[in-house]
């Protein structure tokens, strides 16, 4: 499956890395015209060749006959196959992530010292990014604008069966870069195998950042088996909380569309919780909407002998802790917004909350309160996500705390620098205490 | 030497972790004036209580003998005393901190996503951070204000030598905070010993930072042996280079302070660059004064020539990539702007550089082009410091590029939450694209 270059000789890795090295010292001192002017052709070119884009992507999905055998999920391959409005709708993206405003060279903060002695805390690129996803071809275009547009060279490894797909967009970039002289060509690189993966793995110091994109096993293991610093889609347990001064029919449709919408993502709900006071009127209702949408529900004891009539599956201790990434919910019945809080507090990814009630107390102790990337109020946990949050695009979730939380788009792909200008001066006066820090914010 | 607690039964980490979890949710709801409150009376107390200070610190420094047997060097034991002045500078260092702007609940940025739907993203604390660190009890009361300031908790082990001072400085912090009974006790705690922190390397998930201040070495073996975040103190290989167009003056005394006002800190300078038009003029008149410093100079071939008459110790390739930490300076005469560069792509540590130039464009060349957490113009590699930065003091100097570059203040110990506003918002419509969003910068 690794198409046209499984012929070609091994590359060596290591000197990919360094080109991409020096690729993204060039790629930083750009303006932000070019970026921005590279983004857009590149948005012409894919557009101008869509006719080899889906040719490439036929290649790859004449294994539609590996669905028949069993080898590729219906799932997978649907994630596979580009849409007639797939191309226009990628122009897009990477149009919008060009018309992004620019990300570096923002004076993020500036100070006089002293007199003289100024400053300035810079945003600038990251470096060299490598980001390892699976099927999906339409994410190529949207990480390499994300890239480009943060000044930033990129390292990708896509999945096997989007071979042809994948080395196709790539080359459309990386051709339409040529307009650019001043663009690297190095500024790109799509890896082969995962032998290629592997041996990134090692390059601690030359790779600035990781992005693993697929199953929690797949991020652990590159986590443990890599020193370059990682930042990995994590898993997503998420609730909604129908507290006692819910709208109904706000709970009805932002369960739904939390569980439903596209149960597979890692921002979809996996457990609803009801506060007893509502459960009476609420749970019927909901019952019998999710059922309506196929979905399985498991429920506390309490949820159950509210519908003894209904033949509920029990939920049992495992199921709160368990991302179903499919068309099933547990339900539990609280009786309180603490006890909400903690059963959040004790089984939630930190991934996304989401609280549903007229209550203005209610909610901002919640939103306050939850230690999560995002903390909703009268909304679908399926809103996080780089696109909808106006980001562009994402590169990913980050289920960690340091660095960037939730959806990840350009900003987290930059770092910043401190820049001092002063005339000569020196550290031992203000020691001596001769001298004295103004410490003036600018 | 692990003081009065020594004889006391063996801890439970897991349960002080615990605690200091549960003790992180409730910092994380004070307000910023209970929070400043708090820290004002923590500097109060430590003045108050000088002579107890004093007293612990005596029982510590008692180890002199210790010297005099050749256990603790010089170096170690002049970090370990508390000097006179030492405690009012302590609790100065805490108002200043109390006095910085609340780092918590800022907007980072608003975004209308459509009608009715907000998007805010909002600063709040990490939760629970540890420190382990070396001898000198004054970062003890810094570190506690820079994390109480954060709304974190905070776990911290100090070397074995300043346990009696390290444990009486705790102890007043938390007594000072009992007048706050909101500020819970459980906001600080002193580990006691190694195999303390061996344990604590476990509990990932349960602490979200780990900053490890010692060797290299050390910071390496925490990072191999933790799965928690680690921002560690790294190697600073820093350079001054020493533009042709440098007022000779300036680089003098930039080059003598980077060097000599503190060779033992991470930010002192390594490698001494000369533009070779600028070295006849400028190389015996900073040999002399290095030498009336008693700095030892290794110098290259070229500095070597140029100077025949003095015995110069010629450098090798390994002291391009030494930090000597010692009053030793290597020097390398260069022929142009351009080698600087890459000499310092090639050896530099990505901490602080530093030139020393009256060319402009020189100067913003060196700042743009230079990977490194500081970027000087004739200034000192020793400004770089949380304290001079007007940080209010620093939890550490980060050399990685993510989360925290640079030294570390209380910004570095804050995440952000995105909160989401809706009305009963669904993804659905918008994936079906019968709404679409504003994004809308608020």
């Amino acid at each position: 499956m690794s198409g046209t270059t499984s012929t070609t000789a091994r590359v060596d890795i290591a000197s990919i890395v360094r080109a991409s090295r020096n690729a993204s010292r060039k790629l930083a001192l750009l303006s932000g015209e070019t970026r921005k002017a590279a983004l857009l052709a590149m948005a012409d070119s894919l557009e101008a060749n869509s006719a080899r884009i889906l040719a490439a992507n036929a290649q790859d999905c004449a294994a539609e006959k590996l669905v028949a055998a069993g080898k590729m999920t219906q799932a997978l391959f649907a994630r596979l196959r580009i849409k007639p409005n797939g191309i226009a709708e990628m122009a897009m993206r990477v149009r919008e992530v060009a018309n992004l405003r620019d990300p570096l060279g923002k004076v993020l903060a500036a100070t006089e010292l002293d007199d003289g002695l100024i400053l300035r805390k810079e945003s600038c690129p990251l470096g060299v990014i490598a980001v390892v996803f699976e099927a999906r071809p339409d994410v190529v275009p949207q990480l390499t604008s994300l890239a480009l547009k943060s000044g930033n060279a990129l390292l990708l490894k896509g999945g096997a069966e989007a071979a042809a797909s994948n080395e196709c967009i790539v080359a459309l970039c990386k051709e339409s870069l040529r307009q650019f002289p001043e663009v690297p060509q190095d500024s790109i690189h799509l890896l082969q195998s995962r032998a290629d993966v592997m041996e990134l793995l090692q390059l601690e110091g030359e790779v600035d950042l990781l992005i693993p994109r697929g199953s929690k096993e797949f991020v652990a293991y590159i986590e443990q088996n890599s020193r370059i610093p990682v930042l990995g889609h994590g898993e997503g347990i998420c609730h909604v909380f129908i507290d006692r001064a819910a709208d109904i029919d706000k709970a009805l449709s932002v369960t739904i569309d939390s569980k439903v919408q596209y149960p597979a993502a890692c921002n979809s709900v996996e457990t609803l919780l009801i506060h007893k006071d509502i459960a009476p009127a609420f749970l019927p209702q909901i019952v019998a909407a999710l059922q309506a949408a196929n979905v399985e529900v498991r429920a506390c004891p309490r949820a159950m002998s509210l519908l003894p009539q209904q033949k509920l599956v029990a939920a049992t201790e495992q199921d709160w802790s368990t991302e179903y990434s499919d068309l099933i919910l547990s339900v539990k019945i609280v009786d309180s917004l603490d006890e909400a809080l903690e059963h959040i507090h004790q089984y939630g990814s930190k991934h996304t909350e989401s609280i549903v009630t007229e209550d203005q107390s209610a909610a901002d102790r919640f939103l306050r309160e939850v230690d999560a990337a995002g903390v909703f109020h009268n909304a679908s946990t399926r809103f996080a996500d780089g696109y909808r949050y106006g980001l562009g695009a994402e590169v990913g979730i980050s289920n960690g705390k340091l660095h960037a939380r939730g959806p990840m788009g350009i900003e987290g792909l930059t770092t910043y620098k401190y820049k001092l200008h002063g005339n000569g001066h020196t550290v031992a006066e203000y020691a001596a205490g001769t001298r004295h820090f103004k410490h003036k914010p600018l």
